[in-house]
């Protein structure tokens, strides 16, 4: 019966987010350009955890309390006092392996601690790289779902709304879903599904240019690309861990 | 050039109105089930004016201030103390020309009054029954647009954006779009547009559900037809009225 299966609904902007009930919910965060593909490919690659920060006074604080890298950018140049950038080819085993990766990003963290403010059950991050561990997470829980895109300064945006479709599209079936942003989503998804890239350039996505201009076509080609580093982070305490 | 061209973007939730500047825009206010398309039912029809108020109560004080026809349902029925419904077929010429209609919706006027807070250089209602009559205005007007979903307490909806995505499909070529809401509308509009009605049943929108429950499949219809009341409902003080 469709009503006894968890619902699962898709929240396309942070400023969005307070129409949602997450108290039961697995709340997956969601920044495809780079944010949580950067931190999926870090625990793949066996970062010991990504801690997710604000500001960049915040990550070069918690970077010398942790012995931890610090990384993020602002307009695409390394900010200044980190050490490294949002792009996940920053991050090889040979480099990351088990060490803290304290990330300062703007939509996603902010994302995050709203959710962690509105009393979500399990918060986990979502992008690509690890599509097919999330849907298996989800799959196994079978509680409910908010797919939660980060967007941009909460105007919503391509790549995160077409991440959710492609969740739904693998695992919207064991759910129940009543909610319009996620028939649009599943919609945008499979019309763009063949050519994701492609898709993003010829519809003039705003973060597909942005991106672009400071020359990261390769970034964005491997965060559009399913299961690259296919783990699963799994928020706990302040950070990012990988489930086992 | 595209740089010399206006720009349009879509909001498509009230919640998010405040990251646009309205400043010198004409605001196209989409209320498709039904609000909208009944304004522009009742204007094409001979109304003198429509008022758009926000609740029962202030309704019925207009109503008898203006000596006008009150209208406004609550969950699907005429609202207690109003005297007729939301439906465009209660508005044929022989009963409403020439007067004055009070109409109570919650999501459209809402976003109205947003708008109007906002200082909305010019605010028009769209929908699909004055789908031409929009377009053709924004084109002469030739100057920046919001197209502006009511949503459904400010939850997105597919109605909603699939107007908006119908008036990008049509005059698009003349905006500048930096805006993902607007491709992800357009491209929605563009994979439904030949059976709008069978989309939204077989996307199982939430809003065709509510109304097919209270047996409006009729409206529902009427509701995305283009042009069949095709007159441009413009805000004039308090009021909506047929631009010339």
């Amino acid at each position: 019966m469709a009503d006894s299966k968890p619902s699962l609904y898709t929240c396309l902007s942070p400023a969005l987010l307070h129409l949602y009930d997450l108290s039961e919910s697995s709340v997956v965060i969601i920044d495809v350009l780079r944010a949580t593909s950067t931190i999926a490919t870090a625990l793949h690659n066996g970062a010991q955890s990504v801690v997710p920060v604000s500001t960049v006074p915040r990550c070069i604080e918690l970077g010398l309390e942790l012995g931890g890298v610090t990384a993020g950018e602002r307009d695409g140049k390394v900010a200044d006092g980190l050490e490294y950038g949002n792009s996940p080819f920053e991050y090889p085993p040979s480099f990351i392996r088990d060490r803290i990766l304290v990330l300062t990003t703007t939509n996603g963290t902010k994302l995050l601690h709203m959710a962690l403010d509105n009393n979500a059950e399990e918060i986990i991050t979502g992008s690509f790289p690890n599509l097919g561990a999330v849907c298996r997470h989800l799959l196994e829980r079978n509680r409910p779902v908010l797919l939660g895109c980060a967007a941009w300064k909460d105007r919503i945006n391509m790549e995160d709304t077409l991440f959710a479709g492609a969740v739904i599209d693998k695992i919207g079936h064991a759910f129940h879903i009543n909610c319009d942003s996620s028939h649009f989503a599943l919609n945008l998804y499979r019309k763009a599904q063949k050519d994701l890239f492609g898709f993003m350039r010829d519809n003039n996505a705003s973060h597909y240019h942005r991106l672009m201009g400071y020359g990261l076509e390769k970034d964005i080609r491997f965060c559009l690309e399913a299961d690259g580093a296919n783990v699963l982070p799994l928020f706990r305490g302040d950070r990012l861990v990988r489930k086992n």
